[in-house]
């Protein structure tokens, strides 16, 4: 994802080495190296860094970078902009750290479990994730690093300030860095990648004269929760609608049709979300809306559309294309 | 909820007491006193202290407790269970208070924005709420406080330690009394509630012998997922069904039927939920579930039906009842 990140080592304890690299394949990842992690977080980020430095991990050794990032799995909403201020602050103090602003009071509990001292807020901060260092001198820290350190420590900040007395330069962290711990923020970081998948919806209208009004009201009435681009007429392979599907990295299509059942033109649609490898990572939610507009005045739908609606949603969704049918009679 | 406490101060900003009244009224709370709240966070538990003690802020003084319990709004999910254990410690060592593990690591940063020292992680806690304490304790603290304690202060235990040498009791609580304070928090918290609501189901079939099995099997194939309560038979007003009911608390339904629009069996369910309050915090979700049994092969349902159920769920969702109607071809 970030172009000037020149190799990814991704250290994973050695009963999930097979499943890390069954995702690396799926996804197409690149520039990745699997390492076996150890005991320890500080025994795990060592054996990342030997890759650099040592044959003792890997058959091939990596080209040594000048700077290597530090992250955790367990922040991933980390974006581009804060890891390259991470970098450019490692390259001129050596080492640097994302941080955020403390939420609750620390506090020093004492030997009898009551209160020792507070420490005042303000002055201190949580040290959070991506880190970055000069690769000679956390390389180096790990490698003066005891046993104890290694077993018992938490922070490579420390690390590099006790063996290298390099003190990392501090950088402002966005609050999306925040550590998945508890249930709960598996719960927060569903709804945030929701959020974002949320963000626009596709109105392809395909209907006759007298329901134009629909393909226009339906995206202006959405316009005021979510950004909305509406296609007027025909899906077809030649036009120019496509490209813009495809560049726009949208989740979310609602195409209304005055048809029984228009299966045919929502399958080009289908084959083009598959070839794009839009659905690899996220479902795609498609809405088919048929608006009958005939003057009759019972809904009935023959059991035979359904079937074939049903049949083409249970196709779409082993390719990660959710398509949801909804019948609305309009007048 | 808890009947052991006396007196609930509720301190809000001033411009939103009329609302919290409003709240406290629409949900039938009790032993409640709003009280205008400070500038500060300590200035507001300070005015909080005072209707205890002092004519300042309410027409009649409050009879004065032996332990009074300081909890923040923005930490919601807190149980009975922690609450009296904080309130046992502090009357045993004069001011308690809920702690957790920390998250990330506490770092110190020098004036000029790089670190200054990493504390060791094991040694320190997040302080929490609720704390408890003597009122003479924290009263005294309080009133000892200077301005600058006041202004920019946050913790009561420091306060507690400074002006009455009490080192306050430290209780490890659970995780879900982490503070709400960003969006993704309110993701987190909302998710929190929705699984609580969604702990209980009630299957209710009333349909004809022949589709008796269907009365067992949905039952049977939600259990792996939620604790069913399933109810065969009419529901009517003298049935003990309904107090299983009503004593459930629960807040789904499902109700199964044969015929091609139930409204008048539901509205006595709706009706008796209505009563019993239980849709009065959080909306209860009432699906009825339309078997269709005839040989026929095409669905169809007629708009008058269609019109009634649409207006059945209209009038239900002002009592937060929120009704959603099922159409099944069944052979």
């Amino acid at each position: 994802r970030i172009s000037w990140i020149s190799d990814i080592v991704v250290v994973v304890s050695p009963e999930n080495v097979e499943t890390m690299k069954t995702i690396i394949e799926k996804y197409g990842h690149k520039r990745v190296t699997v390492v076996e992690g150890g005991i320890t977080r500080h025994r795990s980020i060592f054996n990342g860094l030997k890759v650099f430095a040592e044959n003792e991990f890997s058959s091939h050794l990596l080209w040594k970078p000048e700077v290597v990032i530090i992250h955790d799995a367990v922040r991933p909403f980390v974006e581009e902009d804060i890891v390259s201020k991470v970098v450019m602050a490692a390259k001129e103090h050596g080492a640097a750290g994302a941080i955020r602003p403390l939420v609750s009071t620390v506090i020093a509990s004492a030997a009898d479990g009551c209160l020792d001292h507070s420490l005042e807020r303000a002055r201190y901060r949580a040290s959070e994730m991506p880190q970055a260092f000069l690769f000679d001198i956390i390389y180096e820290a790990y490698q003066q690093s005891t046993d104890y350190d290694l077993d018992y420590g938490t922070e490579c900040l420390h690390l590099a300030l006790k063996y290298c007395k390099t003190n990392a330069k501090l950088v402002e962290g966005t609050a999306d860095l925040w550590k998945v711990t508890y249930k709960r923020d598996l719960y927060a970081a569903e709804s945030i990648i929701k959020d974002n998948l949320s963000q626009k919806v596709y109105v392809i209208t395909n209907v006759r004269e007298t329901l134009a009004q629909v393909g226009f009201l339906l995206p202006e009435s959405l316009k005021s929760q979510i950004k909305v681009e509406a296609i007027s007429g025909s899906l077809s392979k030649s036009d120019s609608h496509l490209q813009n599907i495809i560049s726009g990295q949208c989740y979310n299509f609602v195409c209304v049709n005055d048809k029984r059942c228009a299966i045919q033109e929502t399958q080009e649609l289908v084959d083009m979300l598959e070839k794009s490898n839009i659905p690899l990572l996220y479902p795609v939610v498609l809405i088919l809306v048929h608006l009958d507009i005939s003057e009759n005045n019972s809904f009935s739908i023959g059991m035979e559309d359904l079937t074939t609606i049903k049949k083409f949603a249970r196709e779409t969704k082993k390719k990660n294309i959710l398509v949801y049918g909804l019948l609305i009679q309009y007048k």
